[in-house]
């Protein structure tokens, strides 16, 4: 299976993307984290990109805030699919980041989620890896039931709170 | 190789979808396309995306706009990957389409591209298919080496324009 | 008389969603909660709005944040008037919650009230009831008036405190 | 049956409110439209609310745009269910309109529509008396019928375009 | 001289608008505060409007949030100038407030100040009656003055701070 | 009587601005209209502030778009009370003048109208002149029985518009 | 003196970017125009501004709207300042185009100036050289001057319009 | 080597542009901070821009918030290049400040850089200055290595981090 790769712009986004990282790892998929910025370390960018196939990645992750450019920069340099995470930052409440990523121009997409949306992006990569792989797939749907699961519990916990309103 | 279904909300952006579908078609890649909508026709929406990865489809496209839920619906019903399309319609500037199709909550992601980003829509969806298709990945990057001439043929146009200014 | 139903999409939501019980139950009207994902349960949700009108239901309440679907996906599936509260979420002040709950498409709407506006949820479907319900639509000009009370009850202890500046 | 009332903030939205009219004709809704703003006839528009049950009204549509404070007046001084549509004007492409009839305090509810939702001010109103007139729900489960097949034309309309990309 | 009137439309608004009152009591003007809401008690609030110039005031001041449309209904009925405060409140920064204050239609302005700009509320007040009060435009001269000296002791106090840095 | 100021940023508003200077001659108000920028023409904007009581002014309109700083410096320079009208241009639909010239710091306020607020900002000086002139406050009350008259017409003719829907 | 770039990600900007071009040459500035985008000639855009320094630049203007990411992807290879222009595009008014090229991470500059500024851009990139070179700093105190006069000839003009009012 | 100014239209902001003034002195940049207002010291502010050339400065930072006036304001007194930093205050989030300071009429341009970009205003004074001193820009090359560098040591401290989740 090929990896995942899930590049930071910033460390500081770290705790925020474990669920990222977690539901990679829970999912059985091989991932690499790296820190690498657009803007500060843009060449370790550009040749992570470019050797990406080559390095046996599938899917790449971007994460970053503000005048996000990570996911798109990535994005000019490989053919693979590019999941862009905006990531909320002190000022503009994650507009800033969420134009930034998703407002690609024609020819170069980036697959954008949900601002501060790591849990997501690693199950769009899965998503992907899965239409080539018949366990990761069937990985997929356990966890889709179990979603529902989840709801059905909370369910069943508010039937009993919602009798002390 | 899988097919890519793109399914719009409504036949009113059949104009603005037609990059997605000559893109896809110009990869060669199988598409089918429907109008189904999210809330006139949940039903088949819901039975579309239920039997999606059955009826040999790989990735979904939903193009839909305002309070564009369809691309988040497919996306409940189905393990595959669900690309959305904001469609920007005669108020709001599309802000209404691009926050309803992205913010999907944890579990179900939606792969967003830019409001009104058909032809992206489609790359992306052949970016995918590419990972198992070594073809479709000759073509991205001819595609790429394309987008790269284009730029510098209209580079050498602007040398001659520049002159009259 | 007919029945209420909250629907939430998240648990998280219960406790803002409080004072929506609590106008209700103050009301005398009986209700229902349940928690069910446009996203996560979407067949629980289809079959819920399906059967509402057959279950004794005539309003049904749903509660979502960020890309909140749930409103418009019930609303789909019942000639019932739907209300719909759009919740807060942790990134872009609501908007995005409130964009995708009220921007519906042309016939299928949903009756949108404030972000986290709980109360006033409560108080439409309680105004939409007494329609044909003679001793709540009193007991809804009891409350206006209520209301009226509280706002002098209020001036008076300005009057008290201005006094200090 | 009890009557709907639209009440237009402006004459100048007139056209942009036929499908509002035209809807509840259609459903054979007894209407009646005045023209009246909460700014400029603040006492005719507080007069029409509080005499409104007692005129036979059933449900207040309010349209109006920019500052759109007429649906909030009107649901003032009535306990009945108060529709809001907020007119899309010159500026700001509709979110002052939104923002002025949706975000109402605790108390005194409105049920806003989309930007322009003419259509399904209407639609909502019609949910409403339905919830105690039966021919109206039937009526609304044909309409709902129709819509869906609306868009199967749609569908088998583009299937025919489509070959031409 | 004329009274200022301050209507707040929630006693909740009371510390964010102390900076207002205490500002009018410094500059000497008679004011008078008052809870009313255009939605809780809008037959108060438009007999507070209708009779404020038989009743000696000479401006009005209101503050409200979120669908803010106590200034608009007051200004509805009176053609004393109606000064605006847009209170922020918990969702969406103070931007609903603002639209819906500030947005008012052709007949009837409001004059609006800043999202809690309490304090320029009282200054902009004192600014108009001091057309005719000799003695109010002298305080309003020394009041800018003092603004300067403030503006120089904050810098002086800065460049001792600089050194440290 | 005092005379008004109209000075306008750009003379590409100028008829953006007619209907401020239509009302103020129907009004017998005495105008003065000047093109004098922030941004261009600076000394005149501060010289004209400076002198504006001294020449017999006693309001200032002041009309500009984008990052809309002329009200706000004008009020720098004077106590007179000064209105701003935010000018729409054509990029960020007015948002960006709207906030520019209401946002004001504390000490120094603006007293703003809505974006392209022409009309209002002239009734807006009417009013404040009109505190100290029994004449002009007649006027405004005949205004403002036009205004409801215009109404009344409006709706004369809806009625009759209506039959053919 | 040095040299200014301009690079448009697009050539479809041509047409808007003519007044920074014009700008340029009327002060006598070197300037090279290139169409290079960050997204389909990644590299391009890499090698110009890293070797911007030593092929004479001395500020390096960059053109984008959408997810602007050019002006900062230039500026992470070079020391040089670099302007950036975010330019209107069909979608979200410039927003996107602005917070992609404003919100830049600590470290990594760029200075940004109006939607659509073009003139602005050049303005700015003249009082960057102008700092080492005599002769272009009296010309921007010319055209200083020349911007007053037209402010004066356009009040002019607007005197004699507006007695037809 | 010129002189960089510090223009902070309060004082409220000193502790959020110290990253500003830090890095202009360890940049050896030699620095002046002055708190002077565009609303309360128009004429302060007017005669710096005056007299900055004169002065011996090359750049004028200024640091504002709100309806933030400051930057613009002392561009249309100078030739100087004039950066604005817009400051995040209590309300809106940021976003009323960056407006009123990047949207700039033509003629009279301000390089705009982040909100609260405290330590980007000045490493962009720095860049300016640079292009006439030669050491300058050695330091601006030294601290893009160490950009760089901070980045290698985030991605080996997340290498460890990442095992335990």
């Amino acid at each position: 299976m090929k990896k995942v790769a899930l590049i930071m712009g910033s460390a500081s986004d770290f705790t925020a993307l474990k669920p990222c990282i977690k539901t990679l790892k829970d999912f059985g998929v091989d991932l690499d984290v790296t820190v690498c910025s657009a803007h500060r370390t843009p060449d370790k960018a550009a040749d992570f990109a470019k050797s990406a196939v080559k390095n046996g990645y599938g899917v790449i992750i971007a994460a970053a805030g503000k005048a996000a450019h990570l996911a798109g920069i990535l994005a000019a340099h490989t053919v693979l699919p590019v999941i862009g995470i905006p990531m909320k930052s002190s000022t503009l409440d994650g507009l800033d980041s969420l134009l930034s990523t998703v407002q690609m121009p024609s020819g170069v997409p980036v697959a954008t989620v949900a601002v501060d949306g790591a849990e997501n992006a690693a199950l769009l990569a899965i998503q992907i890896l899965a239409l080539s792989d018949e366990k990761l797939c069937e990985k997929l749907l356990a966890h889709k039931k179990k979603l529902a699961e989840k709801v059905a519990a909370a369910d069943a916990d508010v039937q009993l709170q919602i009798k002390d309103i």
